[in-house]
């Protein structure tokens, strides 16, 4: 078990849930992020600062991400859609749980990747039709993982992921979205 | 109406719903991204290519976005955290929803910043409390927006763009996540 290395500090995140487990409060975080409309559909959002284990907490660098609507639809394509970075925080969060799940379990990886197709059908944001919703009609993952592990013990890996993923929850269940206005 | 721009192209907009009311085939788009492994939690993401209008579509370049987790989570911070994607998909297209209904109502807008709070209580993902969800408790939006509007007209613009969101609709209500080992 402690020969494979995947790069995942295991054991500090299993000391963080005993911590967390006495102190709740702590594990009270606040993600934050802030954005600029710059003209069209085309906008710029910044994060780098967060509330965690009871204090402001910061990431290393701001990172600035622009988002806008592609030339077929009259647009700049100036960055991916908006509904594109779900699937970024999708594919990102079940890669991440799969490799903390693998060397919890001892399993060494080799690679891993991951497609993700989003099926959109784009009448209802457009207003078509009140009958279609405006997100996706369903998201569809497909992981190629090289392991050094059987197909079950591979499959189970996806399977503890996506059990402990906080984005398939935000995206599969609901979530209240309070918008206002300053 | 005609003398204001905010950079939206309003009539390609109405007319494309015009078209896509009597075809609605061409109206089923699929977004999609890539995602592969670096080491711990850290994962690079790709997006280019996606399907629409009846056929392959490719945005102008390939954009890639790195996801980690922050050192106070024993992690090397090389990308903002996989959950940030959803407030970075959240702030944008409520932003370019509400550029588009303002080019609509002839309202010549200023400046439209928005901040996002997503409320997260990490026991959910860390196993400690079954009973916490995974993803976020909720989340915040707060526009401030200057406009040649009053604020009654301002609070129906962000409510009309929030009534049209893909992502707003993809993060308050259910989307079926399939995920599968190839």
């Amino acid at each position: 078990m402690t020969t494979i290395d995947n790069g995942v500090n295991v054991q500090a995140l299993l000391d963080a849930r005993e911590v967390l487990e006495g102190a709740p409060e702590a594990a009270q975080f606040t993600w934050r992020a802030s954005s600029k409309w710059t003209t069209g559909v085309h906008s710029t959002t910044t994060i780098q600062n967060y509330f965690g284990l009871g204090e402001e907490q910061s990431h290393k660098t701001e990172t600035a991400f622009d988002a806008d609507h592609p030339e077929i639809f009259a647009a700049e394509d100036n960055g991916i859609t908006p509904i594109e970075y779900l699937l970024v925080g999708l594919a990102s969060c079940l890669t991440a749980g799969v490799a903390s799940v693998a060397q919890n379990r001892g399993i060494q990886l080799r690679s891993v990747e991951s497609t993700v197709e989003g099926n959109h059908d784009i009448r209802g944001m457009l207003g078509v039709d009140s009958d279609v919703r405006n997100g996706f009609n369903d998201i569809k993952v497909t992981f190629t993982i090289d392991a050094d592990a059987s197909k079950d013990e591979i499959e189970a890996l996806v399977a503890q992921s996506q059990k402990r993923s906080a984005v398939f929850d935000a995206i599969s269940n609901p979530t209240e979205v309070a918008v206002a206005v300053a």
